[in-house]
């Protein structure tokens, strides 16, 4: 059976231009680690200034709040109407309630604690009757943004367009079959990069979720990738020419909304990339949520595109093994967070990248302060699994075992081998003289064990 | 990324009292068995008079319209707004525009030419202030309803209440923590089953799609599943007081809102219903992409409901199998199709239950006519399908391999065993005295080379 | 590409007649808690005497290590040759190897420390050249069995037939469709349960590996379910005639090696038994492994089992949820553990059921240590799941939050829907003079983030 | 529960050696298309010698058989000891054993009428003592296999080497952590393509099914993709000096039997070919059933291989959607088949690649004649969805839709933005323009309605 689209609920007016505070019992979240179970509204691990493996941890994790979610999702679903009513909002899309919503993110923000947000433009401001109009929408709240950020400190890790909730984009942005809604899109990121420009966000990220098919017969697949590609190329060329610094990235997901979409996981990007001679513009923002719909393990795809420099930025969430769509909970799970901290200490920080919570609280988590312990809960597990990932890393013991493993290729032969200076007729003469090698355990259980010992 | 909800289109208004036509260039869809590829609004298999197997095509396949995919379907997805602007809809939750659109239903019924619908009481009419008010406009409405089924012979399938899209349904209905929701949802059905008496429904149909939890951490799942039950008893005895005749069904469905869904598939709900000694009063409700969702074929629920007599109807579908939500979409493939048709013939036709397209066109399927072309591609699908079907058991090859291969358990040791008259003693002698047994090929591929000659 | 066939190894003979010590370098396993990460032979946290919750650890744990993987497993896979390589092995069928394996069994369970083993009849005992050789085969083998019992104070959890391995159950053994072969495995099933009494097995297990179906097309699915059934009915009477008292027991999975397998999870099993009037009879051994390969949560089906009285025993185990097929891997989450162990509690504890390592070192932990640590890692892993249940069972914390959010159901209208004495028409009363329930954040973050509190 | 590892079978000896004919009751497969549905020993569709868009159907199809599972496979399965019990095997490894299988695959061959096959290095012959005397072995079965090749006119579609099942390839072959392992698999390629170019082998594919990782933990991914492509230089130079000029393949697969294999899908493949730039000298054999593993739809690998020109050959296979394993099945789809057809007819036909059948006969399959049947519904599957495709676009119906669909990019800021000769600014001025773009259905059901039409 059955879905339902949400009817939109009445408005609620009252004097909600005079609002002044949004979170009015909550105050700026302290580190109390020796709270107990019930006090779900301080850190119990995460101490912003305390130093682990040379750095803050602030500077480690780099955290920041998505827009979207906290302050524009409401709880429906395909089955459900909203659920999620928040006092600051009067269900109108005007200019008003977009700015009386951005204040409230801020006081968010603050008390939380985090260095950053992000954004995507149509979530900060409503669109227009036209582009003309979207666009000066856009400037006076991103303007209002602007001050904001700088009343309080807080910072834009990324913005990115939305490409994918219009009605016009039903069929793909940058691959639509219709190219006045490719140029359309155009225009709309063309905007994005400057509002992004204006507000210094560190990136700017692409997520092709309507990039992709439904259906493979109606779908040019190969036109619908040079288009992207041309697409991607005309966004350097104007990166460039206004002078906007930030990294560019990639978010790659396999499927949903789309049946297929291009981007499908990290190493498909790097094809794409590469195919098209972009792999130098741009990185790669990986959403643990996206690698495990795509087959991955959790931390797979954020180690392999460290692996290959290709690592810009992370959206820390997580989902459900269970269930094959995209939950985009809060990461709770402690030996997750600590292979991601792993890598991120041993690729020396993710800068100008940062853990981005591109997550929601459930629908069913209706209280205002479920958005504050949802978000605490997240940091306290990233912080764990930063202390645990510290240690690992200090103490050496795994890492030694890695090394001694490979050892054999830090010389003669296996040297060779690893420089690109072998012949298949060399490896013949050494193993008819040599014979049969020696086979050594893996000891996978080992190494789980030294991990479990770790990751408390 | 992230997830949006889709906001309030603007309302057109127009004259849309005076709206009389609602598909003003389609006529009643013809049989044009030699029409070629590229007219898909005609049958091309579906005949509805045609007798196979001793019956016509009308009566085995009992085709249905749900209301809520079809003419509540906004094309809105977790992704993105609605994309479906239907000329009928002023976009009010007012009487008047659930009535037109009642009217457009009905034309849509009447000119695709099926004899039955299916809704949920909130797809026909709007909910109002409180409880008395929301009955007192379903009164209405579906006054309209029987009117129109009246005047059309478009006869209702089933009934049901949607108890899962209000906000008050967040956290389940029979199975709410809060047994002010539960009684509130009994109330809601207690109307519902008036509603279906008064229209004849043949079937009720429950759908638990909050019925389950999303964290077992802070839900009682017995306590949920005992109250679910003692629910279910209240509306056998409502049904029984008030002599509505139609079949309760239970449908299955694995997750999706839920995480876990406690009416996993046909098994799992057979072992309620029998737990709770309620298996005399439901039959199930299958929905083949809830099947496959579940982990299982296309056609395993269906076969296993039919073979415990459990099978009451069908929510004739399909998903993707590479996508692990429900994407209910309408069922195309000829192979499934058969394979479905086969079981209902053996079955003796699913009446009183029949084949509900609980399907919805694609959110990029915009055109009016794809309404059609979508429900005529299913409908041909599965009259092709039960033409394979009939001619591959008329022929009895397949069968009478079948018949064959159990054939041992018709005399000797072998009846013993099957008629429940044997001990391990027996066997034990027998095995001593007759030795290793013979090992017989399982044929796979003969079986699916054979299935391929009939599926055409 | 392809799956190959592992050839034989070719069989080192030497003395093995003289071996006495089959785990030379090892001693009895000693609880070191402070030992540090590169020591993985010995305990940390399992500390087998110590008090929890009001018993000791070995109570609440009853270990059992299986015979089939840890002792019988070679290493092979569908795609590769064996690769453990074990130094009692002769590589024969031999009644002396199996004597010697079964010696070196006996010490690998008193040095690890484990009170429990587990074993198909032909893990321990090859099969001769017919039925009455190999039973007196297997006499001889578990009298030396019954004798290492003896000496070492190890005891049965629980015995099984393999119904699966041999050719001639490749169609199913107790749903085969030749009647000869069902009487064949009821014949072996009768000798197995004798060997059950002998040993004093404390339950008896079935596993369908093969009862289900690799193609719907050549299958009776009704037929075969049936004959289980009548097997399981001459299972339960030869039980009592011989006396034996151990609980039997049906072990689900969803697939593999069929394509579908009739005890798919947990509620289907109790589908099936209610059908055929055994529910009194049987209790479910849950495997979490195949609990997600069902598609559901790891502690899904131990704790649906634990609530309706049918949890039995646990295949303690763990997949990777990347992974579609069983890999059987030492159970090392210390939150899945702490759910199981949870459950365990809850319910009084698992007697006569126990938590059987029904899980293989990976083919590539070659070393005769591995399989010391990898029981040793999963030991810790429960041991600490078990203090962490405790801690968060013993402080109330979530079970107060779980009380609380049902406590409408404790009086008034609630307590009637709960005991089943209300009706739809008492609903609607209350609700009509009620009015709209309150809704309740679910709090699903706030419970995550009070388990992350426990979990350590 | 539990894994067995297969039991070696007795050998029956018996005069094998004067074994001339091993299928003695099956003559040269016939095309009867007016066979009825009970006779699955000869073709109903695949007419070799019929002209289908301008070729016939053997230059078409170029069908391979796979001597890995026809010829070696046993029937084994993690859970069961071989079934497939061949006459002409003696279940030695000696070389005479070798040859009499070598015969009975070459008669198989010519009596099913195709013109390739395909094999491992193991499969065929034995491993000797060291590489020195399985070199010999090989020499010796490979000239037997030359004249066989000779005689009966069946060519090599391609050869492989198998660098998976032996011990020493437990941990990888090119990516494994021991040099010398290393150095064994370079040695056993330059064997392996020295035989190839003795043979005439059109291919050489490598499958990496030991190149990847079961534990993150203890590998190096990195060094182990450097040493990859390394691997891979050293086989591009051989083969040049060699002067084999068959083509170089990677058939990619996700994962089994590893956790995580390098080569996850077609993507991936060109990541790793693009980066270490070796994309020139390789292309994709692609597996369907390794597709639909992956998570992707069953032609999405074939169909983004084929566009971007890198698709050499196709495993032609299937997988059954509900299973998380390779079955490796013979594909008998109809519309899956008329979606391979049709990349094939697009792209201008698959030589010097073929449709090879890395297929199996159930286990459950023991007959003789069900290897046959099975080749046979799989030749006829695809020779319908040859004539199904062929028909498709020569009646240009669905080509022309699509045409249409992308027709915006033929002309003005269309055509510039396909050839990447517009800007954003020149995008922003032209939407600034004309507006708000028309919104298209993309027709979904029209398409699958038209697909359906031609898949008979």
């Amino acid at each position: 059976m059955s879905s339902f689209a949400p009817a939109s609920k009445g408005g609620e007016s009252a004097n909600l231009a005079d609002m002044k505070v949004f979170f009015p019992g909550i105050e700026k979240i302290q580190y109390k680690p020796d709270s107990g179970p019930s006090d779900t509204l301080c850190f119990k691990h995460y101490n912003a200034s305390e130093v682990v493996c040379g750095r803050t941890m602030e500077e480690w994790c780099r955290f920041s709040v998505c827009y979207w979610h906290t302050f524009r999702g409401t709880g429906a679903d395909p089955f459900g109407f909203p659920t999620l009513i928040r006092p600051w909002e009067d269900n109108s899309n005007t200019i008003d309630n977009a700015k009386r919503r951005l204040r409230a993110g801020f006081e968010f923000f603050s008390k939380l604690g985090v260095k950053y947000w992000c954004f995507h433009d149509r979530d900060i401001a409503p669109e227009g009757a036209d582009l003309t109009e979207t666009n000066k929408i856009l400037d006076e709240v991103s303007d209002l943004a602007l001050e904001l950020q700088t009343e309080t400190g807080v910072k834009l890790l990324w913005a990115t367009c939305n490409l994918f909730a219009h009605q016009r984009y039903m069929n793909g942005a940058s691959t639509n079959p219709n190219a006045h809604i490719v140029a359309y899109a155009a225009a709309q990121v063309k905007k994005g990069l400057e509002v992004a420009k204006k507000l210094g966000a560190e990136n700017y990220v692409f997520w092709g979720g309507r990039e992709g098919y439904h259906s493979i017969l109606n779908t040019d697949v190969r036109a619908e990738l040079d288009h992207m590609a041309a697409f991607f190329k005309m966004v350097v060329a104007y990166k460039e020419k206004i002078g906007f610094t930030g990294q560019l990235l990639i978010e790659p997901k396999p499927k949903e909304p789309s049946k297929h979409q291009y981007d499908y996981d990290a190493m498909t990007v790097i094809a794409f990339l590469k195919t098209y001679g972009l792999d130098k513009d741009f990185k790669i923002n990986v959403e643990p949520n996206h690698t495990t719909l795509a087959g991955h393990s959790y931390e797979h795809d954020v180690i392999m595109a460290a692996k290959y420099n290709m690592l810009g930025s992370i959206d820390s969430n997580t989902g459900s093994p269970d269930l094959g769509w995209d939950t985009d909970q809060f990461p709770m799970d402690i030996k997750n967070c600590t292979m991601i901290m792993k890598t991120i200490i041993e690729m020396g920080g993710l800068a100008p990248g940062g853990l981005n919570f591109d997550c929601k609280v459930r629908r069913e988590s209706t209280a205002l302060q479920d958005m504050f312990i949802s978000h605490i809960g997240a940091m306290d597990a990233l912080a764990r699994g930063l202390k645990c990932a510290a240690k690992l890393i200090e103490e050496k013991v795994m890492s030694g075992l890695v090394e001694e493993r490979y050892s054999s290729f830090t010389s003669g032969l296996g040297k060779d081998l690893a420089d690109g200076n072998a012949t298949l007729e060399q490896c013949e003469e050494f193993v008819l003289k040599n014979g049969e090698p020696e086979i050594a355990s893996g000891q996978q259980e080992h190494y789980e064990a030294i991990l479990n010992y770790y990751v408390k």
